[in-house]
């Protein structure tokens, strides 16, 4: 894309009331307009990044047979009331809403009960079970502090699967096929996510675990074995900072967190209020066993910006950066200028995504300083230095120092994205 | 896809409340499932049409120079009322919720508020100009009747386009340009769209345009020539059944439609009030002009099935389809069953897209009657019988008889989906 053509600029400041470094950051470098506290809307840098990492959930869950769908925002009162979750005593995080005609309406903060409702008329013998369904829907949380940017939003972006199974103990091996494929996601996403056992909440006696991500920003606290990785939420942890690990030799250390994803086992949490149930081979009635799996986008997108980022900008890993290389042509010089756009075209012909910074009248400074804040993971400087040299200066945003390659290296660096 | 796997089945019979042919007919085919009236969940089925949709969407709106971003849904209230647009008197379509803190807020029914604050951050000068700027966000409008299916949700996927100018020139310039891509993605779809005249109502002194597909369930009425197909709104037309055009020698006539989709010309309308503005070349300071243009996603899927379907079910055109061919394998026989199974393996790995009733125990009248009721472009049976005879038996939805292929044939049939 030409830089030209690209509609948002970066930004000197910030909103003075954003506190958050992953929304500052963000902000400046234009990927997302602050709309209030804990709502955002995504500009197109953002709107790219989302988009990776949202097709790398969904590769992930379809490997496990995830189903798509795309449940409503709106919800009915008389639902929510059956498993008790409606009245703001119960769950504080509603934004409610109404009908002209007065009737009270919920938008959802998440969909267990109306997709059981809807599994209602899909399952009704041990022959329909075991099915996975996932969506990507907007979530609505009425937080009252939403001051950690992307992190906390009362609005977001979720993938939430939900799986539904004969019994706890085939719930119990899905769940560790899902545990396997979030693994997976988030290192794809570069992040270094650690399984982390945690209280069951409102949702299951039992445990519930969380993948946690070591950052200082995070709300978190866990107790994480140096060695094996084994790791409890300081919530329901009785360790403490220099234990010993109970599975293995490693030493216990205390580590703030932000939680990138959790999964909870439901049990019949759901299925016995609404009455989802199914027939055995023998002819039995019982209620469906439920699993829910849920991953925030967003807060993937700003967990990833807070771990990978200088006081320059964003350190974008290559998987879920907007584009693969950023081109910057130095110099006011027609020729010089014509050899960046052929490069340029080269590429983009190549199938690489490519930002092309084709902007005169701006200073090699202040393109350098777009492109560290920008933070895509290759730099490639087009200047009549550059090309007296052999070709184009090339440099990883990781990297301090550039060198030189010539136009055919270039060529062959990239693979495209498939 | 397995058929087995699919977690939907079809239906005898759609929720009694349900009136609309789209929503019974996407409701018994497992495409959809009703919330509640005016809002739906999209099943499996119905999503991958929905998709397909977007994505011809997108191409167009690419084409034309668009810059896809994503809104909030949740809006500020102050905002709207800079344009007088937030009393319930002004706007009957709100639904508006609250902060915990009492602030009320409003469910986006629209989004050229929102988005001309965020183009103030990137738009100064005359050499910002023009911009074009869309998205796909869900859309909430508090109907008051909401009886028709998806053709009149309380909750919809829309595609808005909106787009910032120098002047009106500009501007109409822009709005021809969409015209064409908007015929385009009709086209695509299968939809034969008249290009109307219409009310400018509150976005504009001047006439607006609707893109209206001929339909008995329609909700609007025009004049239309049979024979150029210029066409006015009743709403405004002063034209009656059997007058002449007024612009070649066809003969008016009045027909019952659907609306699929609006371009509207704003001028500086919000603009003004938010206070965007750009310098010209010699410096004066002059209003953006605007233009806004939209299309409802489900609205445009329930179009289709309203205009192609029959008695038996839906008839989807290829191009939006969920799927390319439906695979029938009839008998129990296991011989039978493996060729099956291998003609779906390579219509796969050919990159078909697929649907294989591979269900057991269904007798052949039951698999033909859900084939029908889904509407797939192109039935293949196999059976004892096909395969004595020399292969598959195929059959577009839209013929009445099949024919005997080779398997050869069949492969070479279709053309992967880009």
């Amino acid at each position: 894309m030409l830089q030209t053509k690209l509609f948002t600029r970066t930004k000197k400041e910030a909103p003075s009331d954003e506190v958050s470094k992953n929304a500052k950051l963000l902000i400046k470098a234009g990927f997302i307009h602050k709309e209030m506290a804990g709502v955002y809307s995504f500009l197109p840098l953002g709107l790219r990044v989302l988009k990776k990492i949202e097709n790398i959930i969904r590769e992930e869950m379809n490997a496990i047979g995830g189903q798509e769908v795309s449940m409503s925002v709106l919800q009915d009162k008389n639902l929510w009331e059956k498993t008790d979750r409606w009245e703001d005593q119960k769950v504080d995080a509603w934004f409610k809403t109404k009908l002209k005609s007065g009737t009270e309406l919920g938008l959802g903060f998440t969909h267990e009960e109306p997709l059981t409702v809807i599994m209602k008329s899909f399952i009704s013998s041990y022959r329909d079970l075991p099915k996975y369904v996932y969506q990507f829907q907007n979530k609505f949380r009425n937080e009252t502090r939403a001051k950690s940017g992307l992190l906390r939003g009362r609005e977001f972006l979720m993938k939430d699967l939900y799986s539904f199974h004969e019994s706890e103990d085939d719930m119990l091996n899905y769940y560790d096929k899902t545990k396997d494929a979030y693994f997976k996601i988030f290192n794809r996403c570069g992040l270094d996510a650690i399984y982390t056992k945690a209280a069951g909440g409102a949702f299951t006696a039992s445990y519930t675990h969380e993948f946690q991500v070591v950052a200082p920003v995070g709300e978190d606290t866990i107790f994480v074995c140096d060695q094996c990785r084994y790791a409890e939420n300081k919530e329901i942890s009785n360790l403490k900072e220099g234990d010993s690990c109970p599975l293995c030799k490693g030493k216990i250390k205390k580590e703030k967190s932000i939680e990138v994803g959790n999964i909870f086992p439901l049990g019949t949490k759901y299925s016995e209020p609404i009455g989802l149930t199914y027939k055995t081979e023998g002819g039995e009635e019982r209620r469906v066993v439920m699993g829910s799996y849920g991953i925030g986008l967003p807060r993937l997108m700003a967990t990833v910006v807070e771990v990978f980022s200088d006081e320059r900008g964003i350190v974008w890993p290559e998987s879920i950066a907007p584009f693969s290389i950023h081109v910057l042509v130095l110099g006011e010089d027609g020729e010089v200028f014509k050899k960046a756009d052929k490069i340029y075209e080269d590429l983009q012909n190549k199938g690489i995504e490519v930002l092309y910074d084709d902007r005169h009248d701006i200073s090699a400074g202040e393109k350098f300083a777009d492109a560290d804040l920008i933070g895509l993971p290759y730099r490639v400087v087009i200047s009549e230095r550059s090309l007296k040299e052999g070709g184009v200066e090339i440099k990883k945003r990781t990297e301090e120092k550039g060198k030189i390659i010539n136009v055919d290296e270039l060529m062959n660096l990239l693979v495209p994205r498939t």
